[in-house]
């Protein structure tokens, strides 16, 4: 079986074990506390890990794109949620494909997206389900109040192929508190009009474990649990040792005593901070920091102990596991050291 | 034939107009000034622009990656230059097999490196060209005084399978005459050993503007000037005009006033900002810029006139074009509204 070592870099490995290992533990959160795991495939992008998922009691999966959600269930997956306002003809078109293979459910924060679905989805026997995107903080999408709910939710039901599925957000970063203020005065709201909220569906692999059984939320869309990282770190959602995604790099370079690059830059580890002042470390060295980045540079700054020498290979931790699974073709799953398998990232790329 | 309005988003489009014109510019500034151009692909990706920039009148092409240069000789480029140092047995045995098919040039910054050189071409029937990459302030790669060029020079020479070719740098960006200092005093270095430095490359699509024929550069490795972006209209070396590459995208969402959602967050735009505030801006519409990045939505912030409906599809002018095209599959060849060819990113991914 093949090794670590004998691949070329830069090169993203998944180490099984651990991503496992944070598959079980989020679910057995969730399952504690009564609600829902619908994982987002965002992170992995890997029919692989979307089967594990559901293997260990996930309710069904999250994807942010059609083209993600097509990959998924022409993998086998079957129920999929797309939290995502779609437009125009041929993204409503391939939808209503999809609706006819999976379970689907999708959202709204707005007439004209609602307008789209209502004129493409039109059979009262195969209704597609519409989720209320709120704005609880985030500042991105979503109605900016429980009134706003409750006018989109009553055009859903008002439409003859959809039916109300209740409301959707993505919180903003440490502040569950304020989500779930919005989402039970939205819910309350509802209610007063009639209108049941089958699911309340909250993200964020920070949140869901600063949240337990008393909240409003029936389900949870976490994404970069199962890989974890840097920013997951900093949050207190992970620690070091749960990071299963590495970047395999090599040190081609040493210029001075405290500097050194590798062969794994911004195409590689992606330009996101995240809030970090650094772009990633290197795994098992305390004082290597990946402190810039070129597209094919990443420069490392060595403090303290931290030492490298040219053609060494080290393993990068980055900031954000999302974005750099994005950027590569293929990952490499490994237990230890042993190169299980590798997958190519199935639903990379589909971005439409 | 099909126009952009017949494209899914987020889409990437390329103005041929603008692109050819951007070659020319480039070109001729280069024939004025007796320097040599060596377009870097890594900004496009695609053997189609590599052919034009040849006969435009490039002395031959840059790549980062040897997978990018397997591509391109596949294509039918003859004359790569790798600026990297190429270490690992896996590299150095794809790097020999690449000198068996064309002129090949790469470059060194330590004796590791020049080792793993030396041990793997031992043809001096057929030499290497290998040019000794200097840190001119950048602070990446590079040796850091003539002294360590001297000394790297000589041990290419005494390499049977090796050639000097001359000297490399990156320059840091606004800073050409420190660059111009550090070359041509590690030319005079080599010249007073004996050692003649052939070509003397540097680079950076801001940099070859700004110096004229009196430098010791002989040819310059811009990759960006095809393409354009905002953060080389900040740096005065182009205008909002001369930016060929934009990124169609839907407006999904309108929650606020002066706020807008976009479906192209950084896995399409990237989140390089290159010290600029934002991310990008919507090209025609002052007053309408790229405030914030989640992986799938961009935040348009609107101020001033400007205005979007959701529904209405916009063009996004990114801070920097190399990461944008990386994320990509496809990229769409437009002249005015007309889409003339789709192409996929042959290089993209081929990161090792």
């Amino acid at each position: 079986m093949p090794t670590i070592h004998d691949l070329d870099t830069p090169a993203v490995l998944i180490d099984v074990d651990r991503a496992e290992a944070n598959i079980s533990r989020a679910q057995a959160h969730a399952d504690r506390h009564g609600q829902k795991l619908r994982p987002h495939i965002k992170t992995h992008k890997l029919p692989y890990w979307a089967g594990k998922q559901m293997e260990a009691g996930a309710a069904g999966i999250t994807c942010q794109k059609i083209g993600e959600a097509q990959v998924m269930a022409d993998a086998g997956l079957t129920d999929i949620f797309l939290p995502y306002n779609i437009l125009g003809r041929a993204k409503l078109e391939r939808l209503l494909a999809l609706h006819r293979r999976v379970t689907l459910s999708v959202t709204v924060d707005n007439a004209v997206a609602l307008d789209g679905l209502a004129a493409t989805f039109s059979d009262p026997g195969r209704r597609l389900d519409v989720l209320v995107e709120c704005d609880t903080g985030m500042g991105r999408c979503g109605v900016q109040d429980a009134g706003e709910a409750v006018a989109l939710a009553r055009g859903i039901e008002a439409a003859r192929g959809l039916s109300f599925g209740g409301l959707m957000t993505y919180p903003a970063n440490g502040q569950p508190e304020k989500a779930e203020t919005f989402l039970r005065e939205a819910r309350d709201a509802l209610a007063a009009s009639g209108l049941d909220c089958r699911r309340i569906s909250s993200g964020g692999t920070p949140d869901m474990w600063r949240t337990g059984s008393d909240t409003v939320v029936t389900e949870y869309r976490p994404g970069t649990y199962i890989y974890m990282d840097r920013s997951q770190v900093r949050d207190g959602a992970a620690t070091l040792d749960d990071c299963a995604l590495t970047v395999l790099a090599t040190v081609v370079s040493h210029p001075t005593a405290t500097r050194a690059i590798v062969d794994a830059g911004s195409k590689a580890l992606s330009s996101d901070t995240l809030g970090l002042s650094d772009f990633g470390e290197v795994q098992g060295m305390p004082g290597a920091t990946v402190s810039g980045l070129s597209e094919e540079h990443g420069k490392l700054l060595l403090s303290g102990s931290a030492r490298v020498s040219v053609g060494e290979r080290v393993r990068l931790i980055p900031n954000h596991c999302c974005v750099v699974v994005n950027l590569f073709d293929k990952v490499h799953l490994i237990s230890g050291e042993k190169v299980l398998e590798t997958l190519p990232v199935a639903a990379r790329g589909r971005s439409d």
